[in-house]
């Protein structure tokens, strides 16, 4: 492929989506990568913001179509190591959005009645309503992650684990649910970079906690984890995309056009009127 | 008051809270007023964008905060007749802000299983957690505007709730929430010409339906029901803002503006580091 190729009109989803069912190896994707697209940051900004409008346009259709009896809806999973950037892409692609029709849970730790249940119950609750786009900054992929990772289960649940999250991804995709998995890809050496960062702003300390430096120390264990989960569930309805994230604005393009590409995809249409236009405008002129 | 009086820095909450207490006449707010701020569309969105920035750097401290444990959060209430902006204000303001520290609730009829409860029991699960900016499109208000006005529940029930409501409100205070409630006040006129621009447009069709023109009928009964509501429920620690509505840019100004008054008196503060820095940094730069 030439370098014109590459730059050219291809899906970005097709470029990105971890093929599913081969063994992933984490180390030979390069998280500084610009696949395809912007290759500076001022034009990676600028076609950003130009995408969040088409965006708002688009979540508009699909809310409108929702009013009309449309089950369909979008559910965005956000995952990655600390300082990969989940929030930070909330922030900026979400924020382009119109914030009532978003659904943003972020998932922590389990809360004592959350781990009383199913694994899949505090996902369920917090899953988007027709005509909304749902977005996870985390998820049930949690719980084959830092579950394998920290033995939070014994190890034939976590293995039972993917199977459930394939089935009940499949049972959301039925459902109407179109959902994108993004994995926010980022070298260890940025990692470093960034958790330093947080420790020389002050304004930034609140986000550290010297924890995140015992988890880092987990870095392979996490690595593989991750290769597990996006060999085992990436399925053909709820696929994984491998973002390079190491840089921000990219990240944040990438995931943007993935977006737009399922909404495209998606294409919502405004309902039709059900009801006597000429009739209604009769009558409130006549008030 | 001179003209410069008026342009100068009196706080706009002064300026637009609700005498609570004394009766208050609707017909005598125009709700076409720019009664402080910019008096042009084109400076009043460029004053919107700079506030935009300020109120989102104000949510992030309020956000971290909540991480140390402060309970603080931000509670504002949107009401008004059909058209009157709520969805707007909510896409135009709370889209300046970080959409993860939003807990927005756009309230419906009540389902049967919501019915089935007191009226306030839909309201306590939707409010916002600490450090968050809570936003309800409608609210208990409903429970004594068309409760009252389609005679929902009894005369005596609609009006125990408005001590019920002055009761809730100031538990919410009690409990660190600031409660911001604008009633955002259009003419007859206004909403006519809003109604039909619904209908002139293929795209807004989905906005309308013939019950608007019946609702439209009630309009007198309305603005009596929200003149005993802002009489009845303004108080010190809940007040209603009156923000004159016709002009969408000015609503938008005056509500962000508002929101900037208030989170500037949280004053919320970035929480110091619970840990060692330089500890964390020489363990940091070791891996």
């Amino acid at each position: 492929m030439t370098k014109k190729d590459k730059r050219g009109d291809t899906a970005l989803g097709e470029l990105l989506r971890v093929p599913g069912g081969e063994p992933v190896d984490l180390s030979s994707y390069d998280s500084g990568a610009l696949p395809v697209g912007p290759t500076r940051k001022k034009t990676g900004l600028k076609s950003t913001g130009r995408t969040g409008r088409h965006l708002a346009d688009l979540q508009e259709r699909l809310w409108a179509a929702s009013t009309a009896g449309d089950r369909r809806r979008v559910l965005l999973v956000l995952q990655g190591m600390d300082t990969s950037g989940k929030g930070g892409t909330v922030k900026h692609v979400i924020g382009l959005l119109n914030p009532s029709g978003c659904r943003i849970h972020a998932f922590k730790a389990p809360t004592p009645e959350e781990r009383a249940h199913p694994f899949l119950w505090r996902i369920e609750k917090a899953l988007p309503r027709p005509g909304e786009l749902g977005i996870f900054d985390r998820s049930h992929y949690e719980d084959v992650l830092i579950a394998r990772v920290r033995e939070l289960a014994p190890r034939e649940e976590i293995d039972r684990r993917y199977d459930e999250i394939n089935q009940f991804e499949q049972s959301l995709a039925d459902d109407g649910v179109t959902v994108i998995k993004c994995f926010l890809h980022i070298s260890y050496d940025e990692q470093r970079r960034r958790l330093l960062k947080r420790l020389d702003r002050p304004d930034k300390h609140w986000k550290f906690s010297p924890s995140d430096i015992d988890e880092r120390a987990l870095w392979p264990a996490y690595q593989e984890a991750y290769e597990i989960a996006l060999e085992r569930c990436t399925t053909p309805y709820a696929p994984w995309y491998l973002i390079p994230a190491d840089r921000k604005w990219y990240r944040n393009w990438a995931v943007s056009r993935l977006l737009l590409e399922h909404l495209r995809a998606l294409d919502p249409r405004y309902p039709k009127a059900d009801f006597d236009v000429a009739e209604g405008r009769r009558r409130l002129l006549a008030t």
